[in-house]
Formats: C-alpha cells, sequence, structure tokens
C-alpha cells in the first residue's frame, strides 16, 4: 500500500466518523442506551470470538518480549469480559449528560441565554496494550454523543479488531451508524501520526498510557490534547496522624496495585512524628514486599534503607519500590509536592483541621485528599461508571474524567427581533 | 543581549509570575476586588502618562504603515480609558469564581467529594496592537486568581509598558504581588516564541489576534492553548421571516462593527422567501454602503452584483462586504453552514417552531441563535464584565471567556480512614 493509498484511505474513516458523530449528536438517550446494552450483551457472550484473538496476541506479546505488567494488562478472560460489559451497563445508567444546561439566564434585553452540553463530535485515543480500553472509550463516548477513532497500538490489534467489530455490530443492531466506532490500527506508526494532525477531522485527542506516549502525542498533536498522565503521588503523615490509619493508608495506597497511576510513590513524615510513625509504617510495608529508599533523616531511624535521591523522589516506580521523606513540618511537605509532584493526587493523614484545609487549598494537584487512600482517584470510585483516564492538566478536564469531561458546550440565544445599539 | 542572557532573564520573569500565582490563588476576594479598583483609578487617572506613549506607538504605527483598522484599535484617548476603567470595575463586581463548588456528593463509602473551581495559575496571552486587551485579560486574570504573563505585540509596546507599571502598581497597592503581572515585549518575536514552549510555566495560552496569529500559535505551542478564533458568520432567512426583523438583524450584524469577529459575513436565504425578502435586504444594504456579491440565484434577482465564489463564502471580510447565497431549505442552509462556518456564531431568523430547535441543536459553533444579531456574541453582552476573546474551539471554553472560563477545577476529598479494597 503506498502512503497515498494509505493517507486517502484514512482520511476517509475520518470522514466517515464525521458524519456519523452528526447523528449520534442528536440521537435519543433511549437508542444510545439500546447500543450499551447491545454492546454489553456483545462483550458477555462474544468470548469464544474475542478470547482467541488476545491469546494469539497474547503469543505475539511473549515472543517480542512484553514486560509481565503490559502482558497482564493485554489480557482478557471470562471474569474480565464480565466486569467489562458491567461497566457499559453501568455507563448506559448514568444520565445523559448531552443536552444539560450548564448556565442560563435571560438578558436585560430580553435575549435568553442559555449553555448546553453538546457533544464533542470525534473523539480520537491513542493508546497502548489495553484492550478493555477499547471498550471503555467507546462505551463513554456513544453515551456522551460522540464518534471515537481509535488507535490501539500493534500489541492489542487482534482483540481490537474483534472489539471494534462488536462495538459496530451493537451500534447498527440500534440504529445507530456503525461508522461511529472506527479503528486506525492497520495504518500502524504512520496512522497514530495522522490522527494527531487531524485539526478539522477530530476533536480533542486523548493519549492513554506510558508517559513516553503521552509526551510524544502533547509535542507533535495539532489536534487539541487532553493530558491524561504520570502520577508520583504522595502521602503526607502530619504530626497529629493516628498510627492505624496512616498505616492503613500508606499501606493500601502503595500495595493494594501498584502498576496504576494513583498509587503511592513517596511518602512524607513530620519530623515531629517521625520516631513514632515511622517503624510501624516501614514495617507494615516491608512486610508486603515494598522496598523502600529514605532520606538522611529516614536512615537515621532506619540505617539499613538505601539513600533515596532526587531522581528516587521524582520517579513513578509502578511496582512495589517507594521513597520516604522526613520534613520539618506542613510546609516541608508543601515544598516537597511542589517540587516533585505530577499534579495527579496527594493525601494527607492528620486530624487538625488547620492543616488539613491548608493542604487542600495549597496542593495544585487534580485530586488533593484528607485522611484516605490515592486509589481512589479513579472514575469507578468517583460514580463516573468508567474513566476515559485521569487528566493532569487543568485545561477542560482535571481528574478522572467521566462523561460530563467528553462533551463541550454551546450557547442558545434566542431573542425576538434584538439589534445592538 | 546574548540568547543565553535573554533566556535566562525570561525564565526569571515566568518563574516570579509563577510564585505570585501561589499567593494569588488563596488571595481574598477582598484583596482582589481592592487591586481591581485600584487598577480603575489609574486608568482614569493615568492619561498623562498612558496616552503620551500611546500617541509614540501609533506615530510609529502610521510611519510602518499600518493599516487604518489596526491603527483605530491601537488608539487610547479619554473616552476610551473611562470604558476601560468602568469595565474592570464591572469585573471587580462579579462573584468570585474561585472557590466555587461546581459537583459533589458523598460516595457509598462516606468519602465527601467535591469539585471546586481553582485558578489555572499562570495565564499567557500572545495578542496584537489592542493595548485595550492589556487591561482586560489582566483584570479578569486577577479576579479569578490567576497571573499573566502578556505578549501584546512590538506595535503597542510604549504603551503596554505603561499599562503594565500601572497594573503592577495597582496590584502592590493591594498587598498583593505586583510580579502577578509580567510582560515580555522587550523579548521580542523569540520571547513569543519561549512562551509557546513554556510548559510547566504556563498552565494555559490564550492567543487574540489575526488568523495568522492564532495558527502559529496553535501550530507551534506545548503549552495548552486556547483558540480564539476567526468568525465567518451567516445568518439565516427561513422561509417564514419577517421582513422587518430580517432586514433590521442582516443590517446590524453586518454593519454595527463590521471589523469585529461577530459581524455578519454570509447572508442565506431561503429560495421560498428569496423574491419577498432580497430586494428590500438588499436596498438596506446598499443604503449602508455594503458590497456584496452573489451566487446565481441571488444574481437571477440582482444581475449587477458580482458573482460570489466558494472563496468568498470562505473568507471573514472585516469589512463592508458579505457574500449572499439562496439556498433550498432549511438543510440547504445547514450544509452551506457545515462546509464554510468557523464555528463561531450562527442565527436563523423565521417563525417556525420546529426549524428553529432544528437550527439550534443541528449547527456546531460556539454560538447558535433565533431571531437575533450575532454582534450579541461578546462576553460585555453575555454579562461577563469583559472577555478574554471568544473561543472557536470545543475543548474547555467556548464562546465569549469569562471568569469561569479562565478557572480549572480540583477534586477534593475527606475521608476519615477510607482504603479501597
Amino acid at each position: 500500500m503506498t502512503d497515498t493509498a494509505t493517507t486517502l484511505t484514512l482520511v476517509a474513516r475520518l470522514e466517515a466518523a464525521r458524519e456519523a458523530s452528526r447523528a449520534l449528536a442528536i440521537a435519543d438517550s433511549a437508542a444510545k442506551d439500546a447500543a450499551l446494552e447491545a454492546i454489553a450483551v456483545a462483550v458477555e457472550t462474544g468470548a469464544a470470538r474475542i478470547l482467541p484473538a488476545n491469546e494469539l496476541d497474547l503469543a505475539n506479546g511473549r515472543e517480542n518480549g512484553l514486560s509481565t505488567g503490559l502482558i497482564d494488562r493485554l489480557r482478557l478472560d471470562e471474569a474480565r469480559l464480565g466486569g467489562l460489559a458491567a461497566a457499559v451497563r453501568q455507563i448506559a445508567a448514568l444520565p445523559d449528560p448531552v443536552g444539560e444546561v450548564v448556565r442560563g439566564r435571560k438578558l436585560p434585553n430580553g435575549l435568553q441565554l442559555s449553555q448546553v452540553r453538546v457533544p464533542f463530535g470525534v473523539i480520537g485515543a491513542i493508546y497502548e496494550a489495553r484492550p478493555n480500553v477499547t471498550i471503555d472509550i467507546a462505551a463513554l463516548a456513544l453515551k456522551s454523543g460522540n464518534a471515537v477513532v481509535l488507535r490501539g497500538g500493534s500489541a492489542a490489534e487482534n482483540t481490537n479488531r474483534e472489539l471494534v467489530a462488536l462495538l459496530q455490530g451493537a451500534l447498527a443492531s440500534a440504529g445507530l451508524p456503525a461508522d461511529a466506532v472506527q479503528t486506525i490500527d492497520e495504518f500502524g506508526r504512520e496512522g497514530a501520526t495522522e490522527l494527531m494532525r487531524a485539526r478539522g477531522w477530530v476533536d480533542v485527542l486523548v493519549p492513554r498510557g506510558s508517559a513516553q506516549l503521552i509526551d510524544t502525542v502533547v509535542r507533535e498533536s495539532t489536534v487539541p490534547v487532553i493530558e491524561t498522565g504520570a502520577g508520583v503521588v504522595h502521602v503526607f503523615l502530619d504530626e497529629s496522624a493516628e498510627l492505624d490509619m496512616a498505616r492503613d493508608i500508606v499501606v493500601n495506597a502503595k500495595v493494594q496495585r501498584p502498576s496504576v497511576c494513583n498509587a503511592l510513590e513517596t511518602l512524607l513524615v513530620d519530623v515531629r512524628a517521625a520516631e513514632r510513625l515511622l517503624p510501624p509504617v516501614l514495617d507494615a510495608l516491608a512486610a508486603e514486599g515494598v522496598t523502600v529508599k529514605g532520606d538522611e533523616r529516614v536512615r537515621a531511624i532506619r540505617p539499613e534503607l538505601a539513600a533515596a535521591t532526587d531522581e528516587d523522589f521524582a520517579t513513578e516506580h509502578m511496582a512495589l519500590e517507594m521513597s520516604v521523606a522526613v520534613v520539618d513540618d506542613l510546609d516541608g511537605a508543601l515544598a516537597h509536592i511542589r517540587r516533585f509532584s505530577t499534579h495527579h493526587t496527594e493525601s494527607i493523614v492528620t486530624n487538625d483541621v488547620a492543616r488539613a484545609e491548608r493542604f487542600l487549598a495549597e496542593v495544585d494537584s487534580a485530586v488533593v485528599m484528607v485522611n484516605t487512600s490515592t486509589r481512589f482517584t479513579d472514575g469507578g470510585e468517583f460514580g463516573f461508571g468508567a474513566e476515559v483516564g485521569i487528566s493532569t492538566q487543568k485545561l477542560h478536564a482535571r481528574g478522572p474524567m467521566g462523561l460530563p469531561e467528553l462533551t463541550s458546550t454551546k450557547w442558545l440565544v434566542r431573542g425576538h427581533g434584538q439589534v445592538r445599539g
């Protein structure tokens, strides 16, 4: 296939998505929910087609030396398919965001102004090795009235081909345009590059995956991007933190699922609580197999720990490894977070109202918590049904992205002949 | 000055803005409003410093052959300074957007979730030859708790230097950091390029000016951009349009201020109303000195008109020139708008409820109107005090941008020891 032929076909695919987006934008909620139910049924009953394709991807992945973590993300099984179907039904059960009136008033000259939610139109997604994202993003996009163009990466291409066929069949069965879900996987890297340059065809692009993938998309895309980012996530144990709560939160935040972006990477402890809290917390982490590096003051308490460098404090380990530092006070914790945080999630454990409120006000992150585990930064946990990702940028969406984050707005102005004087 | 020295100084400027943004983010509304009042007073009483600097820019502009339109935008006088001061006071009188709770709920596990408005942090603005933008953007940014880095262009550099000094003095007088307003005009084009690459220093960049300026910023910036765009604005006269209303709206939309983005560029008329409406509407436009080009069916009624080409239909004239086309029906109007609109503002004149609702639902523009002039797409008219620009993108902000559009949000999560199971 020549370059020109590739481009032409890709453009045809984008054109078809845009055409379909117009029908979807004005589709009734009932039709969209029927399509989602059809998707859930197809996912539940489609194992015989989906799992062999997934086996093929897994075999290729092992051959190409994919990491255990990536192989785990790539794998589908009956239980995971069941979970996906349940997520799709949860999304169907949420209120339709399209048409919601966000603001409105009657102007002094009698003009009636209302700002209503509308679909973006066409959403592009570039992601890697996670076939569940194919279903999650497509379901969220359809519920919010958008067409979607998916670039799922070569590692999952066989699985994604089956899933996209399933999604298109479900759309058609509900009387909606099958073209509202498109894949461009067969165009390879060139296709991804084209998608990033498809300004005018694609309204917003969501990258999901490694820091490198996200950086590339942010740098290369002329389509507006919502950055879903890495999480160098902090927990700060204030002087007043209760030991049991501190230990439970730190262990849960680090250990419950270490490979994800909301897992804890750096623990900060107020110097006045270090001798009381650090030994039992470090023991609990060691018991869970966590490898800890510490700064000087941590190593004064636990000399056997390796020294943590600035590079460690800037690292998202995504594994049972973490860094610990002792800080002078809340200001010290805020300064450390300001320097090393990726603005994803930070939590304080405290019983002091004033410090809790200062932490909430002054930490500049998508999610700021008091007395709970950072693992709760999640669209599902927040009640969004599923998530498109967790935005670490400030524009448009910040934190877990659900249905409202997949919409834009427009202003409707109703008059009776008013002109400007 | 060497390149390195320039860059270092520019970085110091950005660093100072970021530092100041932290104080501004947690400043009381009262302090911010006091700074705005000080700005209004300084603008009102500062003519002796501002106007001579403006005279210098005007003289340079004439020497460099700036167009009459640009010279007009560049000019300040006592009346315009009074208008600017009034806009600043209007902004001060608006509710503080920071801290507004946008959404919130208590999760089943007892976590209290609230999404609150927070400042972006540092807003960058790149604009041309309009010193009023310096005051408008700075006032909106301060009210919404943001620091601002301004690149106002060489044509207005003397005026802007005075205005920035005035803004910084007003901030200091209210006990807020003067560094919250920065100019990088003295770094020239290189400074603008640096600003577009200042990811991590600047949270959002707003370009305001020519299509070329906006294109450059969209293409080059790695900082998230809010595009404020050109307006190829349409009015559609439906079969049921009343003549008087149609004529008043068309004339007002075209003539009241032809050099701005919300002015009418293309008039569409339903073929069934063409013979009834076109002659009197074209006569009224001719009486106002408007030059009209028409498609074949328009020229069948007015053979003396020049023929409108596709290029004409795609042009934002910003002058007393426009194009007119006859369409078969509402679908024809929608198809024409889909093809040529820049998604800014479109208006239908109609007395038919079903067609009005279809137009509102199906036109994919920032502002969609029924029976009123497109000139009302304006932050001031919408009650926002002033505007940062009119966004024609779908991400984050769409239409006139006021205070809420200059904020991001963050999620606050309050728990009592919850961990994820």
